[in-house]
């Protein structure tokens, strides 16, 4: 009997990425002999063709920000990577060129970040592209970064630049003038997951997590975990020179980037003395961050100041799926 | 600021299923210290409204079967199964009452089981309903079935009844009459993971998969795996009353039964001379076996006999996505 579609599909395009344990992708389930001495810490995310990428994505980037998003979920929990699982269902008729590119994107992402494919299944749908990836990692015990912790008087930190992923969408969508450097766009299609920076807050931050969804209704998230209330200061907003640019262009836009989602950058507290572990930190993990708040007694609830002083109400921009 | 959407619905209807390890569904990640002295296995499938159930399968099948053909996979590797993770993608404006029937679905086998879940992700999609688990469980080192291993010589064991689950599609498709007391449709959409047998089997079958794709399509992988052929015994098929009664009416159903899927029962080779060492493990284990065949020396081909002795051409029905 030849061996049917799907089977040569994955022995072409999924076999090159599996790793120890993956008994080459031609067993009923892999094998992994867990890391002496450390616990595991798992996350699942999925992505829809059309809802969380554009159809018109390269299949490279597609691959590489599935794999992103997930490891994201990692850092925020201070874990080193360890492998992942992934189901793909596409559409039949999806070119072989295009799964190809998208292996490849996985491919040279799994290397620069040390996982590989332990496992999982290629589907066949009606619909758009569903993909879907379970990521493995690792944190010494006791150790993993959590969104429970703040205090009232914690400092509230941020790695990185906000409101790129946002307005990069905004410019793939023909919303906005694209800028000369096409870092929007590039920083939407590829978020950059704070692995190092992560690792290196273990013990120095008092919570954490990663802002996907809008760092406003993310930075929600943490005052209720942590029952204390938050005071985002939008003038202390990290920007890259061409959020900045855009934000010059249009003021209205500072508050919609407190909003809009795909930042994956790291979200966290720290005790207010605690500036210069944090600043160490960040800087032996080579990426920087910012203080742009504080954390309030409760009730749990965000208040936003505005470049005046005054408080301002966010557009409510932040993702929902339903 | 409220809960968006998919925070309230995974309040209702997901957080119940959560376990040790889950951090109440409220955090980046889960974290899961692994069973001690033991290797993880880990697999992953996804199903498709449409292509992997029916549109108007009951919710709580949808859920139970995404469950178990999961459970299916470690019950093949002989496995015991310990936590799951998984991605829902639903169309919005799925109604609640679905999404609840779903969850209880996955509640009660998860209880059946000894699993639950450990983290996920719940996303809209404008297609049909898309549904991907990531299983975890726990083998002894070293003591894991594989495809690898049979030998030629070796008896060819299924466990169970073969075809109930390609009868139960037909019968819900219209294509052959319901038997009466719904058994075909019932095996369909809830399959059996063999896990006990599974288990029980460590240390006595050579090499083993469970049958999803069709029986005569899977003893190829395990003939490749091996590096030997196989003789497949069509009068030897273990058949349910049901299965039998369709066969007796159209004895032309009997070659496809070894074609169609969906059966998740456990196809093991085990030495010539170990037939009471399986007889034993499948009374431990309160599951059926039958011999249907045995290895032969390469190439890695299944030559199927019919009920006359004679070689059979199947017809070439076992699934494949592309």
């Amino acid at each position: 009997m030849g061996l049917p579609g799907e089977f040569g599909l994955i022995a072409r395009h999924f076999r090159a990425l599996a790793g120890e344990g993956a008994l080459d992708l031609s067993d009923d389930a892999a094998i992994l002999a867990p890391p002496p001495g450390r616990n595991l810490v798992l996350a699942a995310d999925a992505v829809v063709e059309g809802v969380h990428y554009l159809p018109d994505d390269p299949p490279e980037t597609v691959g590489r920000k599935l794999l992103r998003v997930n490891l994201s979920d990692l850092a925020a929990m201070g874990a080193d990577p360890l492998a992942y699982l992934m189901t793909v269902a596409l559409p039949r008729g999806t070119p072989d060129a295009w799964i190809a590119a998208f292996a490849a994107g996985l491919a040279e992402d799994g290397r620069a970040f040390g996982v590989h494919v332990l496992g999982g299944d290629t589907v066949s749908t009606p619909g758009p592209a569903c993909l879907s990836l379970t990521i493995l990692g690792t944190v010494p015990p006791g150790a993993a970064l959590r969104r429970t912790g703040a205090r009232a008087g914690d400092a509230l930190w941020v790695s990185g630049t906000i409101g790129d992923g946002a307005l990069g969408l905004a410019v793939l969508q023909g919303r906005l003038p694209p800028d000369a450097e096409g870092h929007l766009a590039r920083r939407y299609r590829l978020p950059e997951p704070r692995l190092a920076l992560g690792a290196a807050l273990r013990g120095v931050a008092r919570a954490a997590m990663d802002v996907s969804d809008g760092l406003a209704q993310d930075l929600g998230h943490l005052c209720r975990a942590g029952g204390v209330g938050a005071t985002l200061d939008l003038a202390a907003l990290p920007l890259s020179p061409a959020a900045a640019a855009a934000a010059a262009r249009d003021p209205a836009l500072l508050p919609r980037l407190a909003a809009g989602g795909d930042d994956y950058e790291l979200l966290f507290a720290a005790a207010p003395g605690d500036a210069g572990r944090v600043r160490r930190a960040a800087r032996a993990a080579g990426t920087p961050v910012t203080r742009i708040g504080h954390f309030t007694p409760g009730p749990p609830e965000v208040t936003v100041t505005g470049p005046e002083g005054g408080a301002v109400n966010l557009p409510r921009e932040g993702w929902s799926h339903f």
